[in-house]
């Protein structure tokens, strides 16, 4: 069959290689799995009640209108109801916000070496990438802005607080970046790790905004990854259009009640929130023992510079043959770094002692 | 923003208006839900067993290979493991194929009043539908063949068994019907509920054109529609091309595991068929005992001929009045009809009870 022109250009590429193809190659599972950012803290146990309650309707559609999650997101947020679009995780929703304001040779302007789901989004609508290198700790605004200035960008996209730096923009930072940027550029937030964030602008901060996209996921802090919800927040004019082409029944039922439930267990949010911080210290001064820098985050990870990306790379190898999973940026300057999830204290502890090990050699 | 150009073309549509809608119209829940073929008999036991064991594992992310399911469905349906796409539903699939195949202005062949979530998908990308009237009782195969060349199209799409009808074509009819289609033209089989049909021609029946490309889905007998997994079976250089642009990590890890399970247990699948059956005997009866007719049907519903759309619109309020919930195809000639799934004992007594109180009125 030909392919449609867009596919039949495209390479095949995965975003990132899943954890388990690694434990196939090397024959068995990691011990201790901390290189995706999931949450060792796990969901609410309004979350898991939420499950156990619904496992009676899995044979049913969900309310593709997503009418009570939505009410309960205006309750929390204290936006409208047309301001907030659900969707299967944000990769869902950055695929679908692609097809919404992209046409073929569009250009979006990202950070080199940021989320590689939003570049697949963006070239698997035949959107042209723009890349922007990081600076040493973090996204490179002004450099960002400039460029979907000089290329006339359609798109520009920061994730805050960033993966894979973990590098926190204050309300100030973020405001004047947005200033900066023309009227006509759409610019994505990828809010995924802001419940870690020490203060997160308010909901309804830039919704008269239409250019303001903000994307908000169950996976992180509501400890969900595996379940698929997020939602886009924004202006009515920009995420309303996403209900023109998402597919209404697309999220999972028992994620859907899941979502509801966990909202309404801030405690336990903020509970995982703390002992994010907590274990970010340790391996702040986990580096600090060894002779190496972390660098700032306000997420739930920690990316350590190790001096070099041969050194970075032989490091995850290491710990890799110790049943430990962790990963690294991929591109300059950030690949100097490992980065690691903040797992519990056990898995926390036995990544101390590997790298008091190895990167002591 | 500026919309893309198929996007800002596109109309605020819907397809299909969740029970859950009519409901808060209505201001209470519907007590029997006949109207979305979901499976009244639930999923299997061993599906729910697996959901309870992966709940430690919600925080994570799927492994997006979907190896293990690909491993249990190469070993259910003898095909390889390159002939299998695992996606989000048959919904998300659709939407996948949509994008892999047409470019805008493609015109896709399909019966008029046919499943509305492939023409959401084809008009998604800029697609343009090209309809076939049903004949009095299902599809028209002749007729889609026809247009197919007539119009030369890209697609033509064909459930079988066919919703809303119901109506099941044979292997033999079916090997003409694809034998009748130009060799550049992708021909979608949905076989949503092919387990419900009397015979389903074997997994490797087409898998050597490359024109064929058949879904199937956990929704129906397995009774997981809220959970949302399907696969698309077909030739290598058809499906493959999905993995160039489908979000990897996108099927809900619970869903996951329990489709892993749920083909474990064919039991399970062939009792719900088997009751399924006899339901259908069941609607086939009272429809007689009422005067009318019931539509021959090989899937989880009945379509029952009442004389007229008026009359079919008429008996869905009566119904909804009474707190039961069907729909009926919308368009000419099978709106002459209401579409009732085939429940639990209870619900289709009281489903009979009530249509002889107003089927008589």
């Amino acid at each position: 069959m030909d392919l449609s022109l867009i596919v039949a250009g495209l390479p095949s590429t995965t975003p990132f290689t899943p954890p388990e193809v690694i434990e196939r190659q090397r024959g068995g599972q990691f011990a201790v799995r901390l290189g995706a950012n999931e949450s060792s803290f796990g969901a609410s146990p309004l979350a898991f009640q939420a499950i156990q309650d619904a496992l009676g309707s899995i044979q049913n559609y969900v309310d593709g209108t997503h009418y009570e999650l939505k009410e309960a997101l205006v309750d929390h947020l204290g936006c409208a109801e047309d301001n907030l679009v659900i969707g299967p995780g944000i990769d869902g929703l950055l695929g679908q916000i692609a097809r919404v304001l992209l046409n073929p040779g569009d250009k979006v302007v990202t950070s080199l070496g940021g989320y590689p789901t939003m570049e697949y989004a963006v070239i698997g609508v035949g959107g042209e990438l723009v890349k922007v290198s990081y600076l040493q700790n973090g996204p490179d605004l002004e450099g960002l802005a400039a460029m979907a200035r000089e290329v006339d960008a359609k798109i520009v996209y920061l994730a805050n607080p960033d993966n894979p730096s973990g590098a926190w923009q204050s309300q100030e930072a973020l405001s004047a970046f947005i200033d900066s940027i023309p009227s006509h550029v759409a610019i994505i937030i990828d809010e995924a790790y802001a419940e870690f964030a020490p203060s997160i602008p308010s909901a309804s901060k830039w919704l008269h905004d239409p250019r303001v996209i903000r994307l908000r996921t169950f996976s992180k802090v509501y400890g969900m990854a595996g379940m698929r919800v997020a939602y886009a927040l924004g202006h009515p004019d920009t995420v309303g259009p996403l209900n023109r082409i998402r597919m209404h029944f697309e999220v999972n039922i028992l994620a859907y009640y899941a979502a509801i439930a966990s909202l309404k267990d801030q405690p336990h949010a903020q509970w995982v929130a703390e002992e994010t911080r907590k274990g970010r210290e340790e391996y702040r001064s986990l580096a600090g023992e060894l002779g190496l820098t972390a660098l700032p985050t306000e997420t739930n990870f920690v990316a350590i510079d190790v001096g070099g990306s041969d050194r970075a790379k032989e490091l995850i190898a290491l710990l890799g043959d110790r049943g430990i999973f962790i990963r690294m940026p991929w591109a300059a300057p950030l690949n100097r770094c490992i980065r690691v999830s903040v797992g519990l204290p056990e898995e926390r502890m036995l990544f101390a002692d590997a790298m008091r090990d190895i990167a002591r050699l």
